[in-house]
């Protein structure tokens, strides 16, 4: 422990997600006093036809968004 | 809040996903007293061979009922 | 299936929670074409330190907005 | 009940995972007093960027391991 | 890895928990050719209000089936 | 989105877990490229009896930790 399961809409790079990981981790260690080997990260990434606010999901949300700018 | 994660076999069309996240966000909204932007919805979608009952993966118990069409 | 995990914030009445999981259940089966008996949802109710948005606890936002009525 | 979620690195075949979920339903049925059809596993298969332990991904680990072996 | 969270109805003794996790552990370890001290398992508790079939809550259907006793 | 969720053993104080929410929302703000208001955290605390590694319970191996001072 802990064990720290992050959920992320997909698009994000190799790189940002390591960046990430180190980042979270160092914060963890540092708050909570526990050993870097310690800390475990799984990432779960969603589709934007799989996450949803208000009912609408992200892909819903994003066309409205185009079309509101092209109005 | 509410942020409820939805456990499906793969399968759904987008349609069928997008309908279910809009009907499960009113029945929140109307049960729990929530504004519809509170609630979150992550679908996860799982394979036939990442779902169990009585330890058979989707899959097997789909091809044993097939089978027993056939006999 | 669907397996549904949904994680509220303590505070609900028990006819509450009732009336959330029916309606959901409800709304499952009319969209994804399922049994009432395949859907099953797991509540996890989360204590109002242990949910936090931007940085701040629920408990944190609560005791802001009560001071800021205050004011 | 149970029901249980198992987070994995990709990589297993087809045949080890119907053998664990069997061998875990059989663990489960044995420990808990509950019949076969009662417990259901969702698999959660993490790529080797979605995993990681002190901050590292278990790509960063696996390459760090391969080099080590070259030195 | 495996890093494994089962979800109870709460009621089960500590002894019964303590047997559940090492056969489980046994289970993987001999299925997934994976060390003992690669397998973690968390256990997350439900009381009868927060677990769900058709809609309707475990203690709804234990005072359901209680009723059908006595007539 | 990001929403995380983190799963802890119990023990913590309540200024711990403020710390640490900060800590993480701030790690995954600088490194994701998203607004401290879109960043969730849900903090899941286990008993003692409720995690495991290598088929022993943390209290078991605390127990068994003790013990060996003890010689």
């Amino acid at each position: 422990m802990p064990i720290i399961q992050m959920n992320l809409l997909e698009g994000r790079t190799v790189e940002q997600k390591r960046n990430a990981v180190a980042a979270i981790t160092e914060a963890v260690v540092r708050t909570l006093d526990v050993r870097p080997d310690q800390v475990r990260i799984l990432i779960n990434e969603l589709g934007v036809e799989h996450f949803s606010v208000a009912g609408q999901t992200a892909a819903m949300r994003q066309a409205a968004a185009a079309n509101a700018k092209d109005l």
